[in-house]
């Protein structure tokens, strides 16, 4: 059977992708990006089979996993998608059919965020087809907005605030990992109800960025970043290049019924929800006479958002339990590399 | 022997190299390219150890052309280099040592073509170290330009010029291979002079982005792009896209003093020299009365600019022997794919 060429690969999955005039149909080397008002904000992530998803996670959802984490990135600088770039490494035994979801996926959200494909490469990865060198994507995404918001702005007496739940993420990598490998399935999650299950590994599977409230933190955020990492990570991240202390209560922070219901059965799982990653929701800093405009964005994009604690001077994270003691998380800081 | 962490490794080897303001030193996910006035040109690459290079390449040298093969495509579109983002897939096995060179060959060729480092990430390739998976960079470039020039803007009457020489990056490939396979070394390179050799495997492992003649080509070209894939095949895409036939001298196609000697040695390897690739120079549509200060402004520049032939009415590319006969390349066209 043979194979597309690459320039039949890319004539047919993805130069329908790039419809914007800048992008020439896929026909160059090079793109020409739209000239528009405003800071261009510009980020870039890798992903490798085995690493960020699994070999046979959907390809749909893959690719649309790909360009979202780009697009947090976007939103929690404050800025709206603009367009994107995307680099393809494919393994030896890559089918036609893998292409025609990928491709199919990146479509739906290039819809569904207005952010169009400009261009990218398609490389084959080396190895023979029993043993191939593992998919292996990078996104560039590039993003519009009158100010950037940047990590190191938080400043004493700001609010802490967070989009969507926290947890989600890290615990749906559990249920995905004890799918893929049931005899490691730990004890809450054969307890747990399918429809949480299903609801974590979804939320792991097919994030969602927080475009929505891009604007609101552009007007409103004194600092933001997205959550990847583990909340508790990230915002010690946050307060350090900011000089600046935080205080975060625990019972502020936002679950979904599904990591609630997870820890109900295992207490432990406080841990994985607050160091897991995978969030993908904003994390911002907030001045408190900028909070009612804040929420108020956030109920007029469909964002939830929740007030879980407040910067002080000093140095140093402290997250309080029920009890009124700080939590200790140990390493607790969830690396992608 | 502990490692650096993520953060660590990229305080230690990337942030140093990241000085432009809107790239805050690395310490946020994302960063603000600057305003320019012209277009903004943007271009991407994958390259894989074992399919674009090898893996004992010398790592300043692989990071060199990881750069340099975006400043190529930017440079043929008429666009000067305004900074970069730099995925990293480190394999399993990555050393120190490794990084510092990677690092030190990058520094060299930021300060050279003023191309600062904006961002990007570093990951971790899976698989054990016994057979790690590849090591995997992609490079985003961002270029300006008062005016881009396409691939598809070639008329009936313009002269076809090629910036440099022809040849040098497809042999050299030869060259390395046997470098590598003593066993595999084909005749002609057995004879050929060391210094010749040299030249060849040099030219394949560090090209160079012929940045000092984007403003030229942005000034006076009707269509351009660069020579990656082969002469013979990158002129009929340009010929095909713009609707237009061509005809080439061969004896006009300019190549250098180890070409010819390699050629003299091996009258085939006109074959490999008009489609093996990794030339990376510019090849580039002028209007008759702009050719003059096009080969100017390659004078001011240093760069050798040659014309080669003349676009016609019609399709397909014709490329003339010294007989006056045709040649046939066969498929005749190499692919990085």
């Amino acid at each position: 059977m043979s194979r597309p060429s690459e320039d039949e690969l890319i004539a047919r999955y993805f130069a329908p992708l790039a419809t914007a005039p800048g992008a020439d149909g896929l026909t160059d080397d090079a793109a020409v990006l739209p000239a528009g008002a405003g800071d261009l904000v510009v980020t870039k992530d890798m992903l490798v089979a085995g690493v960020h998803f699994f070999p046979d996670d959907p390809p749909d959802l893959v690719a649309r996993k790909a360009l979202r984490v780009n697009l947090s990135d976007l939103a929690a600088k404050g800025a709206r998608p603009a367009g994107f770039l995307l680099a393809l490494g494919l393994p030896a035994d890559w089918t036609e059919a893998f292409l025609e979801a990928f491709t199919r996926g990146l479509a739906t959200d290039i819809e569904r965020f207005g952010c169009p494909l400009y261009g990218g490469d398609t490389v084959k990865m080396p190895g023979p087809v029993t043993r191939p060198g593992p998919l292996t994507l990078s996104v560039t995404a590039f993003g519009r907005t009158g100010r950037t918001v940047r990590r190191n702005g938080a400043e004493p007496g700001d609010l802490i605030v967070v989009s969507g739940t926290i947890g989600d993420g890290a615990l749906g990598l559990k249920a995905r990992l004890a799918e893929r490998e049931p005899s490691l399935q730990p004890d809450w999650l054969k307890l747990l109800a399918p429809e949480h299950r299903a609801a974590l590994a979804g939320r792991y599977l097919l994030p969602e960025p927080r475009t929505g409230l891009a604007d609101a933190v552009s007007a409103h955020a004194s600092a933001a970043m997205d959550i990847s990492d583990g909340l508790a990570g990230d915002l010690a991240k946050l307060m350090k290049v900011s000089g600046v202390a935080g205080q975060v209560r625990l019972a502020d922070i936002p679950v979904s019924a599904a990591v609630r219901a997870a820890r109900d059965l295992d207490t432990s799982l406080v841990t994985t929800m607050l160091t897991g990653g995978d969030d993908y929701e904003i994390l911002a800093t907030v001045p408190p006479g900028a909070l009612a405009a804040f929420e108020a964005a956030g109920r007029a994009a469909g964002v939830a958002v929740a007030v879980i604690g407040q910067v002080t001077a000093g140095d140093g994270l402290a997250i309080i339990d029920a009890a009124g003691q700080p939590l200790s998380l140990g390493a607790g800081r969830f690396e992608h590399f």
